[in-house]
């Protein structure tokens, strides 16, 4: 047998035992396919004393997780610290430099840093993974930057985010409000206690831009990623969706727009109306999906568990075992140098389907006012509900799907609205997920 | 720019068109994502006459399809005749021994030869790459092999063949006969003149083979595949399914069984009631979808087209950016030489819930003839349907579900049931799909 793969962990929180786990577990199957064994060598991590579960004394000790990959019996740095920043981005770098193999999970720091560490990989010939940092145990940078490699994909979505996608479908089984279930989110560890990150929509943006950046051979622009969350969604919006047809899962969506003289970029997260018979209306709880629409292959669907200390730990262990094999690409597919810079799309004429969501004072001539607005903007409007009584703050919800038309055309009617005394609240637009 | 990737075409029909389509139209970037050009230089078919709508006057045309390996300006050929053995079968022995790589979409000559083209192609040092003989476009056969390569993986399963899927699903939404349905799809070209191989779940059954032998580290065994096909089914069937709340869809299973002194494999192919909220209830048409079940990554689920020429030649081309980019690993994942030889499992042990039919004459005591063998053989039943009245042949339908139970007491109850004058037809037996 081969010479063993000797890892160094940076961080040893959950997918840090995990990871440590699994190439325990699977230590026999692990050599077998990837030609040779797989050792942890060091670890690093804030806290030394902290009881894991796992027996550490087997692997030498580092206080400073950023010289790890300076170490002599090291070929691999696996970071698991996260922060787009700091000593994540710190330990990153002087792996490279050091002209070692390096692994992460880290979606933040790809998002923000990719480009320069994938330049520096690909200068010094060595491996940057990040298959982890993407949709939890699915395959999906593999799936795009290997399995569908032949084809234009000229647009990548999905469900990026399992704590978002956890709270819309507790909220549509059981017609809680957001507040009620993130708490309960909170208390089963399936949100964090500052969940900001999670429901704002940016560890999603972070995900989005990675796949749009490989799907589109384009430069990662995480900044250009229009993003809003889930935290404004009511149990109100969740049943009149579903009177319509529609469940609410919070989409990332990205598409190369190669109509104008450059090709631009379009990446968006947002929550979405998604049709009952779409595959992702079906993708329940913490799980992730993603589509990717190829010229050739046609639409493929990965779907699986988005996070956990298992499927995290599959997916840096997939990375682990190319590197043993000797599979070191382009982390971007294409070299950093041929990546194209894509400047934002302009979303005015985009054309879609809209919910809009208003909540008005209980007076008469609100409706008028409303509807007034959306013909003088040239929004068709294909149904509206109202619901009937005013809640205790003297509100009602007006719920209504546009037709077909330009998303210019809507924001223009939310202008000619902006001010006036009937909106209690700001309105909330979602996209509804076409075919 | 690097050398290009030089390709032979065996085999000119759809695929080999949809080959030279594709890698025609994503010359550049297959080129930048390849770190080099796949250029095709050499052709060979049957005819040589025939329009394919593609210009071949630019390639050189070999009569004899098993030398095109043999050719010094050739790297890789690409196989797309069909058939396990014949030319495909001597194109792939010779191209192998010549030293040069083989890209193959002939699931039919792996499920057979694979083993011993693996083996040679190893001792070779040269790919053998079938990725588009699984699921057409879906990258499954990556997804498996290096995506979940650090997963035990000890259950793989899906739907492997796209004409039963649309003639299942075409019969869902029409309520039509299953012979009916086939004649419209052989008129649409979904369906061959002669569906045997499709119909009979030959198909699905050698797909399934190279799957359980890539996840379980195992010698494919495709003649130990149970198979049984779809030409048996009903509209009744579909109908009282739909009644009970599952879809019929055609399945193929297969397990590692782990539990004796020496690991086993169950491989079966049987047309499945899979539960309406199972995400495989909610793949329509000819679609593929496959599901993996690994220790640490959980359930993977990957979806796609099944067939035609655009996915088909996706998944081709997908290997030969892989070979141009040097990754040339073990085609089965592990070397030929380290896979387990697994014995058929026992099936009669396998607890299961299933759907039993009988074509009964309409007369009085037939009921409790069938209950009554139910009883003694130990089969508890959990819902029965009658239709009310017979048919113009005098048959009446009697479908069951049982509860879960050894699949021998099952088997017990139809052999008491044997030769049964009340019984018009031997009864249809499919499992349901469980979590």
């Amino acid at each position: 047998m081969a010479e063993p793969l000797r890892i160094a962990l940076a961080g040893l929180g959950t997918v840090g035992a995990g990871v440590i786990r699994l190439v325990e577990a699977n230590k026999a199957l692990i050599a077998r396919r990837a030609g040779r064994p797989i050792e942890i060598v060091a670890v690093s991590a804030r806290d030394r004393t902290r009881d894991r579960g796992v027996d550490m004394s087997r692997y030498a000790w580092e206080d400073d997780m950023v010289i790890l990959g300076e170490r002599p019996d090291v070929d691999v740095v696996v970071e698991l610290v996260g922060g787009s920043d700091g000593p994540a981005l710190a330990c990153a770098r002087t792996t490279i430099e050091a002209g070692k193999a390096l692994v992460t999970a880290n979606k933040a720091m790809i998002a923000h840093h990719g480009l320069e560490l994938a330049a520096k990989a690909e200068a010094a010939k060595v491996a940057l993974k990040f298959e982890a940092a993407v949709a939890g145990g699915i395959p999906v940078i593999k799936g795009l930057r290997e399995g569908a490699a032949a084809n234009a994909i000229d647009r990548v979505y999905g469900i990026l985010n399992g704590t978002c996608n956890f709270i819309l479908s507790t909220m549509e089984d059981t017609g809680r409000d957001f507040a009620d279930v993130l708490a309960e989110a909170q208390k089963r560890g399936y949100a964090e206690a500052d969940p900001t990150f999670d429901i704002e929509g940016t560890d999603a943006a972070h995900k989005l831009s990675i796949l749009a950046a490989i799907s589109f051979g384009a430069k990662i622009d995480f900044g250009a990623v229009d993003t809003m969350g889930i935290s404004r969604l009511l149990a109100a919006d969740i049943a009149q969706a579903d009177a319509l047809g529609y469940v609410i899962r919070l989409i990332g969506m990205a598409e190369a727009d190669l109509t104008g003289a450059a090709p631009r970029m379009f990446q968006r997260v947002q929550p979405h109306l998604v049709p009952f018979d779409h595959p992702l209306a079906h993708v329940d709880g913490a799980t992730n999906a993603v589509v990717a629409e190829g010229n050739f292959s046609g639409r493929l669907l990965f779907q699986g568990a988005g996070a956990g200390e298992g499927p995290t730990a599959s997916a840096v262990a997939a990375d682990l075992i190319d590197i043993a094999r000797g599979e070191i690409g382009a982390p971007f597919s294409v070299p950093v140098a041929e990546l194209e810079a894509m400047a934002p799309a302009d979303t005015g004429h985009r054309l879609g389907r809209a919910y809009i969501r208003f909540a008005v004072a209980d007076r008469p001539g609100v409706l008028a006012e409303i509807t007034a607005a959306m013909r003088d903007a040239g929004v068709s409007i294909e149904s509206l509900i109202q619901k009937g009584r005013a809640g205790p703050d003297g509100q009602v919800l007006v719920a209504m799907v546009t037709h077909e038309g330009p998303e210019s055309a809507v924001s223009e009617a939310l202008r000619l609205l902006e001010g006036s005394a009937s909106l209690a609240a700001a309105p909330l637009v979602m996209q509804i997920l076409g075919e």
